[in-house]
């Protein structure tokens, strides 16, 4: 400690860095991610997205070797059978055909919907499962990662088994590497499991679990209006503000 | 209470609803936010992404009328004098001109880079000074907003004078609504202010502030690793983890 009260110190930073996912050779995203279990994120990306919908499809996954030094370990490829054009397009974000204001339509809120496969509802399940999840899902993360920020998603079974959990700075990524994890191992869609969200529940979120067939989404914090909106017309179960003995339902049902 | 544990309550949910921003006819982005400043935060999305440089390229906002009656409110349609079309594109994520993985180079970190103007370095301001303000952008924050998660972005002069409180479900829309607020009010770049964050600053947060010219940022959490390198790159002074009396200065100068 310096007479002014200051002091250095070697601050272990989160990192963040872009990765490019492509589509054969065609470049869909750059995702700010935190490095590690890249492959996953690209290919959870490409389901939750709903450009691949079956693990069958999915032919090579690699990092691009003829890329710049900057880049290298920073692109990855996919390459797939019947990929959907569509949608890749729209995980481009080139959502709009036309560029006529009055054609527009419902175009702001469908755009943002993605064809989701019709969900298997699960049984309800007991709250004191449930509130078991989060803290599972905590004592799994690093000192680090609870400290320094990162976002975590964890895939249960619905006995409360921890099958996967995965972190980044961006929580849409930690998901993305969820899905993609479960697919690259021939686990799809991923019916009877609960997903649970160190964060808070984004309509972004919940889709993304429903387009891999999760019936249940647990969240530590608040769900958004969309979010429920999106959960109770998919016939999910939401359970949101899951802290020591309560939990909020917002949509479905458990047991007490 | 019920015998089984469970009540029913009202929950208020923060809102999250799809915001078009179309830059004349062009549909650029479709960002989730929580209603409310949306031709602020449209406004603010095109000057973050270089799209518009000076306000006086602003003819008009508006929400756009000849849409259905479920986007209405949900799409607001700038026009404006000399938009930068490779900044639209880029916006739009239309970020590869090329589709050949050889070509591709330094694409990948290069396609999140925007050209900020150089920054005007602002002097080391006083630690306690800048320790001050996250409790003030706190205290501008409504109970609901700080409970239900919400994200928030403040605007400071350097003297701590609290200029512009914005919030919003997503991080990044809380600071482009104070961005776009202050543009609309002819006052840009936005020299000499702190820009102060109640999340974490991840490098699209501090390329916001860069692009605003905004010298300082303060935030309640960690920096991204390329949060760090962008700011000593660009000049930027960037305080991390203002917590009580303590805080991690990461790039530029304080006093104590």
């Amino acid at each position: 400690m310096g007479p002014s009260g200051s002091e250095r110190f070697d601050d272990d930073l989160v990192v963040e860095e872009p990765l490019e996912v492509r589509l054969a050779d065609e470049a869909l995203a750059v995702l700010m991610r935190t490095p590690g279990h890249d492959m996953d994120l690209a290919v959870g990306f490409l389901f939750s997205e709903g450009v691949l919908r079956t693990p069958e499809q999915i032919l090579i996954v690699e990092y691009c070797a003829d890329v710049s030094d900057d880049a290298m370990g920073n692109v990855v490829r996919v390459r797939a059978d019947g990929a959907d054009r569509k949608a890749a397009a729209n995980a481009r974000r080139e959502v709009y055909a036309s560029s006529s204001c009055g054609l527009c339509g419902k175009t702001t809120l469908e755009a943002v919907r993605l064809m989701a496969p019709p969900l298997t509802s699960p049984p309800a399940l007991p709250s004191d499962l449930l509130l078991s999840l989060p803290p599972a899902l905590l004592s799994a993360q690093s000192l680090f990662a609870r400290t320094g920020g990162l976002h975590a998603a964890g895939l249960f079974s619905l006995d409360g088994t921890m099958e996967l959990v995965r972190e980044d700075i961006g929580r849409h990524n930690a998901v993305d590497k969820v899905l993609g994890a479960m697919a690259r191992e021939d686990i799809w869609p991923l019916r009877d499991r609960v997903l649970v969200l160190s964060g808070r529940a984004s309509f972004e979120m919940v889709q993304k679990a429903a387009m891999a067939g999760i019936g249940v989404v647990v969240s530590v914090s608040a769900p958004s209006s969309l979010a429920v909106d999106y959960a109770r017309e998919s016939g999910m179960t939401l359970v949101g503000f899951a802290r020591r003995d309560r939990l909020n339902l917002y949509a479905g049902e458990v047991t007490p």
